[in-house]
């Protein structure tokens, strides 16, 4: 068990890839994408996952998350299953002072929205704001990749 | 992945606890009830279990089943996010002929309802009906756990 503690902002500039460590293509859909009990099938490289969520506190900060590895061919079995509405993004990891930003860039139906998020120890933990950072989108429901999914950005 | 192929039966009488050879208490809900993909946390005894099933072929007698064992507190904790409607049951493993039948008698809100289950290598594959077999039901949607836990028999 963990409990996820993470903030989310818009990006406003391509600066960040100069600053990326790391790229990796990343495909998900969803076995439920209801926010109370999120069953997410995802394929990350040549990896798969199978990841639960419940629902947020209500800051929006935290939530329940449990992750099994699953083989790549289990995970294609398992997309298959899914609602439709697979999410496609390319993930930057972005060093930035103490903490590392994850960077996705989406494709495919939410082509165009950019978004960054950044893991804490703590909902009161500080932490350095890189020039690119734009508004702060924590816990805002369009945002989660489950709505993105159903809803996505170029229907917005 | 795995194809499972089973037909399902009432069951008329007690008889066939003389000829159980195991029995256990599952306890099992559902992060998704939706029959095209079905997710099922179920606790079996002391050990947890995660499962994941598609829709049935036209016959009702196929189904795509992938399953994982999990903790037992992994399992208590993913229970707590599932749909309400836990579904309650002892399962009797009876040998019959050259087959193990697979007889659940449900509890709590599905109270009166005991269904066998035998699988089978194909869907052509015969089997000897023990006396206790009733009518069958094969292909029923509301003899699915998912459907009995939303929509349980002392409600029918």
């Amino acid at each position: 068990m963990s409990l996820e503690i993470e903030r989310k902002f818009l990006v406003k500039s391509d600066a960040f890839k100069q600053q990326a460590v790391e790229q990796t293509r990343i495909v998900q859909a969803y076995l439920n994408s209801d926010k109370r009990r999120t069953v997410r099938v995802r394929i990350r490289g040549q990896q798969g996952f199978l990841t639960i969520k419940g629902q947020s506190s209500e800051s929006g900060l935290s939530r329940y998350e449990w992750e099994k590895p699953i083989s790549l061919s289990e995970a294609e079995q398992l997309l298959a299953l899914c609602e439709p509405g697979a999410v496609d993004k390319v993930r930057y990891l972005v060093p930035v002072g103490q903490h590392m930003f994850e960077v996705d860039v989406f494709a495919g139906a939410n082509q165009g929205l950019i978004v960054a998020e950044v893991e804490l120890q703590s909902e009161q933990e500080a932490f350095t704001k890189p020039a690119w950072l734009g508004e702060e989108v924590t816990g805002q429901n369009r945002y989660y990749n489950s709505m993105l999914s159903q809803h996505p950005y170029t229907n917005w």
